[in-house]
């Protein structure tokens, strides 16, 4: 690969689309007219463990990297901005599938209206992708942190879960009698995971008082936001929102199909409490914003997180802290 | 290594030392108070290209990863803000040495006033480290681009050239008879540069033309000056301001001492342009922050560079394109 020509042909790829964008790409740094508040995240994907190039094309590694630090943003509620891109390229990854991968990345920042602002090449050993993202907000108050959920609070998601898990099965060469169409989602919610940028703001403003994205799945993320803000939560398993085919997924691999839905990660969908006083208010958010929302269970004074069936048992999942 | 307790470990290890940071790690996302410009780089240094672990401990590379996107900052004038990391270690790095990479790094960043405000731990086959970096300024007229370069202004550089270089040399096993002080200066200037940050914004607010860090060497920077202004560059390789110890090993490597100098990269001193009428204030805003300052060049008309010996004659670099 000639380092330079790949740098070049990956510059023609990209757009600007923010007219903050004083400078980028082919100067020491980008520079950008703030906002009042900077919301910055960085991401990393590497071959082997977040994808196999095996499953997954280069386009959709590129896509990946820029979704998971989306993903980020839309959990705060900030507006995207701008992505920097690390790229670690391997000899065996060619030129082509280099610029692939970013053709994928640049696709979703157009969705999104992120810019590909800046970023660095090197050669490396093993494919590694950085994505950060600087994301904004007039001030702080319109963002919601992961320390904010009170006792009383509702829990809430967005979407369907353990779609991304059932995908990555299925890539991993789980056989199940599924409608093609429903495969063909699974995977595509494995390999293209949408962040919920719009819901995240739209969520924000009508009063979620925690949010996490669910790149761990639900039981471990729920975990997070139960630590952070010094609560305990109980999740109702029967209420999680599968996605379609997940069940038959599940079935096939001998999982509990809620099991999988709960902990399986980067379905990129968001976890959020809310007061009963602001459900309304936040259903309708979720509403607008085309994510439907789903109640799974609720805040209350403790620590740690519960799960409990639809008989009202309380069965353990491996690796996680117990009521 | 148990990825958790790595976190915290790390989280242990690192200080907020801005006010301006109102969420740093722990959320899915940092949040900082902005001023009027954010200035934004990235840089990655991969194991076995930019650093091999047999001849740098893990807080040099640590402390190399942050520095190389520091000096982004330095070369546009910016003041640095806060750093986010993507950490991608291989097995075979321990948490110990994984935890020593961040507490190199925050050392610099301690000495520079960065703050360490996020990050991502990854597992993959090959360590690779990238930084992505937000520097500040009040307003874009403080910052100095590549490209304001213009015909009858002088180039200049600070500090000294062909130190990292020759200390790479060293520790690929050149033999060279070498006082102890010069040898472990150039190995410490290979191991541990310092970006120019403070010299950057002295030179910036003095009327530096254009600048940008010496990464790639003198030769390449100043060609890529020259093509972002549009403009010709002609270099003097006699009065390249060489490092001590630089000739000495460059003639046991049978190396011209100045083509080492010139086309060694990562010694992260400022290369810079400046009109005639600035020279006084440049030259004592260098003297100022610390940095000698050598004039060593001249802008023209034109495109490319070119290169002038003591007697001279005008020799070719392999690799540079010329006048």
């Amino acid at each position: 690969v000639d380092e330079l020509r790949l740098i070049e042909a990956i510059e023609g790829a990209l757009r600007a689309r923010d007219r903050r964008v004083l400078r980028w790409l082919g100067d020491d740094a980008a520079v950008v007219r703030a906002r009042g508040v900077a919301v910055t995240s960085i991401d990393t994907v590497a071959d082997g463990v977040h994808f196999e190039l095996s499953t997954h094309s280069s386009a959709d590694v590129g896509h990946k990297a820029l979704a998971a630090a989306l993903s980020d943003l839309a959990a705060m509620g900030a507006e995207p901005g701008q992505a920097y891109v690390s790229l670690a390229l391997p000899g065996s990854l060619g030129a082509q599938e280099a610029l692939e991968l970013m053709e994928g990345m640049e696709t979703l920042a157009d969705r999104t209206g992120t810019t590909i602002a800046g970023g660095d090449v090197v050669r490396s050993a093993a494919l590694v992708v950085s994505v950060a993202v600087n994301g904004w907000a007039e001030q702080e108050g319109e963002l919601v942190y992961r320390d904010g959920a009170r006792p009383g609070d509702l829990l809430g998601v967005t979407g369907e879960l353990g779609g991304s898990g059932a995908g990555l099965l299925l890539l991993q060469g789980q056989e199940v009698e599924l409608p093609e169409a429903a495969r063909q989602r699974l995977l595509e919610r494995h390999r293209r995971p949408l962040p919920r940028l719009e819901a995240g703001a739209a969520l924000a403003a009508a009063g979620a008082s925690a949010m996490i994205d669910v790149s761990d799945g639900v039981a471990a993320d729920a975990a997070h936001l139960a630590r952070s803000s010094g609560v305990s939560i109980e999740v109702r398993l029967a209420d999680l929102p599968l996605a379609d085919g997940v069940e038959l997924v599940a079935r096939a691999a001998e999982v509990d199909p809620a099991e999988l839905a709960a902990t399986s990660g980067d379905d990129f969908e968001l976890l959020l409490t809310a007061s009963p006083s602001s459900r309304g208010s936040v259903e309708s958010a979720a509403r607008s914003a085309g994510a439907p929302l789903s109640w799974l269970g609720e805040v209350a004074e403790g620590s740690g997180i519960g799960f409990v069936d639809a008989r009202g048992r309380r069965p353990r999942l491996r690796g996680y802290e117990h009521l």
